[in-house]
């Protein structure tokens, strides 16, 4: 969660400010759109009187989804090569969510029994755990750890490729013929090699990683079963009466642009985007290892990616960061005015945490000189000890 | 619901198009937006790079809402004088239903004893036993009609002023120490009397009926206690991490022209809106007179609105239309290929519909014309009998 009524220490009161690297506000990206060449681009203009009913397309499953934000999506899956589209149904919802919430609800409503056990491996994305909590359903049940997972009868395994909160590759655990949601929110050529193009049930998307638009809320599912997909609409109606038509088309003129700049290597987002997170980790890996044996990351395989057309490694949009020692490493941090999330809400360990590596460039570069300070606390801020 | 998956009469396989007045879709206000005054006005214009961050205001309870927006909501409820915003908390929504719904479990998430009982008094808005029931949560429980409520124990009322479907002005009808959620999607001058400030712990408002944005997704709460606040934040972060930014800005940039638009008999929307509404119901009510006693309506008193300082009626935004023989009036008028939601489904009985009445021009006048020749079945379309 946010959880910002929990926080123990805020700028005032503290003669450092606080480096929120929690949530995962992807603000890194806005670089890319503040560029000469892009800032005039992808301006989205808006008169008073349009926009203005529920409905986009009657005759559509998902009748609140703008036809052309449909045509983006596909347009841009195909060019990237990391999604099937074709004999899907496309579900517009508020960020990718919701759309998970409408998943949950609509393949539990559609099992004869319930409530359906809701299971994610561990470390699992964390807010997976309360959205299957919250309203304390009775159509599903969270049940934590799917590789610890025995109960008999049907369940829902989240598989998130690459992973959050560490990145790793996925598949499903279970394996016993339950239904699996795919949240492929991280598998784009910026994050990780688009080995082949992902082809299931139900899959998951949100434009929040994708180019960084985290505020517009936007998020889409790829559903070939008609019946989930007019359930998860279902959900959609009753939860929000659909999805702000606002959002939609921005995110259709900056989807088209990410697809058009693929085109010209110099222009390309997800070149830029590659480049971005990838010297990140770079600079984390060489602090890491300037630590001595304080912390650890994990290793990442290479892999061909058919999009960039070359051998790359993974790197994911959060850093799933350990020590050594038996420590809690939330709160080691936190007492160097670092938030990150603690591994044990990924139902993990609290040697872990996630590391927002997203965030603003001298939040990212004091974080690492901060880290620096716990194995040599004279190294300090001001003396700038790790330079990029 | 919407539910487009069971209509059984479509365009292609009639020989009248159909009309759809189930949903209260509010495009009619459209042609003041549209107007040539208001056409170049209200224009939003969001660059590539702006509102990308999840976050609005790290030091708001309601951490994703907009504050022009917040500011904008407080200038209209002053200039209108129909809401108390003072000491209270905004928060902001995916349109007024996922307020309610983070209103339901904000308050059964506080309450010892669940699940908690909901109600509200027949014929209320059909989409109120929806949302409390679709998630089966244990956390509270639809309970029906608030007049023949009788269990023992905390409960939430919902009050709709005037209501949806029948624009009866409304107060809490149990009044046993429970809580109430008030929902004043309605009372805005154009549709009723503002005859007072209301002044309660939950109100809920929509964008959507004030001016007709209904496709932007934007409603508010304005809440007293800050840990009911809290916990409908909580809900709206984890049911889709908050609300589009873009739908925040437009928002803004319209209220504050409707306030401004108050100052200028001329220009003013509520004078626009008030004429709109009132002329529809004119029409309607000359045709339900035309019928003799086929057809009934409710009747609305005379109040003093503070707003436009002189007395006028209600004209809400939906008709309660009713049938005085015992007949399926739903039916009746699908025959008509005139598309209604049926008094069932608000609790009540079949010989009632509720008919949107801000529907297109054409759709309302061919409306019209198909109540007449349930009347008189020689007056058909084309022969124009209804002329407004």
């Amino acid at each position: 969660m946010f959880g910002f009524e929990n926080m123990k220490i805020s700028s005032s009161d503290a003669t450092k400010p606080v480096i929120n690297l929690d949530q995962g506000d992807p603000t890194a990206l806005q670089e890319y759109w503040m560029s000469t060449k892009m800032k005039e681009r992808c301006v989205v203009v808006i008169p008073g009187w349009e926009l203005m009913s529920y409905f986009s397309d009657k005759t559509n499953v998902c009748w609140f989804l703008q036809q052309d934000l449909a045509e983006a999506i596909k347009a841009l899956h195909c060019e990237i090569g990391n999604a099937a589209t074709e004999e899907r149904y496309i579900v517009v919802g508020n960020g990718s969510s919701q759309l998970c919430q409408a998943a949950l609800f609509a393949l539990s409503s559609l099992s004869e029994d319930k409530p359906l056990s809701i299971v994610a491996a561990v470390p699992y994305y964390s807010t997976y755990e309360e959205e299957a909590s919250y309203v304390q359903s009775q159509l599903y049940k969270w049940e934590g750890d799917a590789r610890t997972f025995n109960k008999p009868g049907p369940y829902i395994e989240m598989v998130t490729s690459p992973n959050n909160p560490d990145g790793t590759i996925r598949e499903p655990v279970v394996n016993r013929g339950g239904k699996v949601i795919y949240d492929f929110a991280y598998y784009w050529p910026h994050y990780t090699p688009i080995t082949h193009r992902q082809d299931h049930d139900i899959m998951l998307f949100t434009f929040s990683k994708i180019a960084g638009h985290a505020g517009s809320r936007i998020g889409w599912a790829l559903v070939k079963d008609i019946e989930v997909a007019k359930k998860m609409v279902q959900y959609l109606t009753i939860n929000s009466i659909g999805v702000s038509k606002e959002s939609q088309i921005r995110a259709t003129v900056i989807l088209n642009e990410l697809t058009k700049s693929c085109r010209i290597k110099s222009e390309s987002f997800f070149e830029y985007g590659n480049e971005k997170v990838k010297s990140r980790w770079e600079s984390l890996r060489w602090v890491v290892d300037k630590t001595g044996d304080t912390f650890t990351l994990p290793d990442y395989p290479l892999a061909f990616c058919n999009f960039f057309g070359k051998s790359s490694s993974t790197y994911p949009a959060f850093a799933w960061l350990g020590c050594n020692e038996d420590k809690d490493l939330e709160s080691l941090l936190k007492e160097k005015y670092v938030l990150t999330r603690g591994g044990e809400r990924c139902g993990s360990d609290k040697k872990y945490v996630r590391v927002n590596m997203l965030g603003p460039n001298k939040d990212f570069e004091d974080f690492l000189n901060r880290l620096l300070t716990i194995k040599y606390p004279n190294c300090f801020e001001g003396i700038p000890c790790f330079e990029p």
